[in-house]
């Protein structure tokens, strides 16, 4: 990680030029990248019997652990425990709440160890109380201001090239890709179209209530502190059920929160695609799974093989982990 | 009315042929047609000031009474009613509520009595209990099997020929089209790709709740009887924000349950377009606003001359209704 550090960011998601066909470069040779690759071609193929009309050609991708990293921890809370801190001083209340503290302290243990509610007060004490117009600058402020502890790098180029790339070889074939991420699609948003191409109406996630009502003389969207759909585990396909209304024919996730999600993309019948990116690169990235508090994937590896789903190791099957 | 009763249904929403550019046949000319047209030029002219990037050109459409007929009741109450009367004998225990009896006996008057509660009873009969196929399967095999009272046309060629003719020329200047609609989103999305050529993943409406079960042995999605969004007045601009992320530029309705979503699309700042369709024409179709129980549009019209809103007048702006 540590060679990776001074490499400047690129803000180049684009891989390929526009007169070449997208593919895979950053994927190795080998069982992954020709599953993929057998799919998409028998799929686009009118003469294939597993032909499946571009209308149907949804694709539907986990975000934290699978299009971007989530270590040492997740960058939303990263974002959330910033915005607590630097608000910190205009909001006196805060300091009653044990976690608000810690979180003001920069202490991460102190949230982490009231568990989810920890992680759901800091998260609402910096997702609410605003309009989706201050969040979004608030986002985009923290995006170009901050850098992740350990590469360096703007979070926002934590992202996969490999996983770029295949978004792009799937949007080629006449694919439409989405995000169904288990973190707050509000912030997802923000940054989803610049760094994967994939507009903000393609982007799902867990959310919170808003209000449509007057602040400042103006009728605003104010976004308020109470839950409003998690979309993690079951989540994942009653939320592609009500956002999206067709079942996906590819599913990719990296933790057991994306389980149900591939099943219920693959058990649809028809020919159907699940991927698991299983992050077993210690070097260039992280080495995780079963043990892991973050992303935990256990019954996702166990179950693949039989239920035909492709295991992306990411030391051996991706020649680079970041853009350049 | 009656004139139209004998034409043959066509299933063409198409109206312009592959080589031509796609226009506004049906529109008279007038300022409604010229508004459109002048709003749609300055937008998608780069040397425009107000030129818009065709990422941002996002345009919002209700459902009932701007993109298909509501008269003499909602299209989906007939599904409803329709629903319950034909499987009331498999469930004896709807006998017991004075609404679904009233259903069974295909006793409008006695559903509406109970007002907005007895469309709710009414439709979660027939829209929850179900799988998502089982329900899909339900819509299509009513919508093949079911004519409208008045004009004998199958309810998905009850859309208005103008309007599809709008779409399809917004969309051929790099506008994304969206229905935000009041009614029951799994309804629309069974017909709406092939009515307006809108895909499922860009129609948003009211909804009730789904779980992911085991059915039958199969992980499923069922349709539960509890409501999780009323996509109505305020709701509009809220269901927007939390399924699109984008402020609309163009919003069309129809009555005053639109007036939220056209406000918060054309106070956005920045060029917008604000549409109400009036309902003027008692001899092709119906004529009613503000005494009208269905489609109420009063404060809309009051309010659309000062805000710079079009108000299109179907009787003397549509040279057509329905399609041929
Ligand atoms: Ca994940
Ligand atoms: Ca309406």
């Amino acid at each position: 990680l540590i060679l990776l550090a001074c490499e400047p960011p690129s803000k180049e998601p684009v891989t390929s030029t526009p007169e070449e066909k997208p593919s895979l470069p950053s994927w190795q040779e080998g069982s992954s990248k020709s599953s993929i690759l057998d799919f998409v071609a028998k799929t686009t193929d009118p003469q294939n019997p597993d032909f499946i009309p571009e209308a149907e050609r949804i694709a539907v991708f986990d975000n934290d652990g699978t299009l971007w990293g989530e270590q040492p921890f997740y960058y939303q809370l990263a974002y959330a425990i910033d915005y607590v801190k630097k608000e910190g001083p205009n909001h006196p209340e805060w300091g009653k709440s044990p976690v608000l503290k810690s979180a003001m302290e920069g202490d991460l243990k102190g949230i982490l160890s009231k568990g989810e509610h920890g992680i759901i007060e800091v998260v609402m004490a910096s997702h609410s109380g605003m309009t989706e117009d201050q969040f979004k600058s608030n986002v985009k402020e923290w995006l170009n201001s901050s850098k992740h502890p350990e590469t360096g790098r703007p979070y926002n180029q934590m992202i996969y090239q490999p996983m770029l790339e295949l978004l792009e070889y799937l949007r080629a074939n006449g694919y439409k890709t989405f995000i169904v991420s288990g973190g707050g699609i509000d912030f997802l948003r923000v940054w989803a179209e610049e760094a994967y191409g994939i507009p903000p109406y393609q982007v799902m996630g867990s959310s919170i209530k808003a209000k449509y009502e007057e602040v400042d003389g103006e009728m605003q969207i104010v976004k308020i502190p109470e839950l409003n759909f998690i979309d993690d585990k079951a989540g994942k396909p009653v939320g592609i059920h009500q956002q999206i209304g067709m079942k996906p024919v590819i599913a990719v996730g990296n933790s057991d929160g994306d389980f149900e999600m591939i099943q219920y993309a693959t058990e649809a019948g028809g020919p159907r695609l699940g991927i698991y990116i299983h992050h077993t690169d210690s070097v260039r990235e992280y080495a995780y799974d079963s043990l892991s508090s973050i992303g935990n994937l256990k019954r996702g590896l166990i179950e693949a093989p039989t239920r035909g789903w492709v295991v992306v190791d990411m030391a051996k099957d991706w020649s680079t982990i970041y853009p350049n």
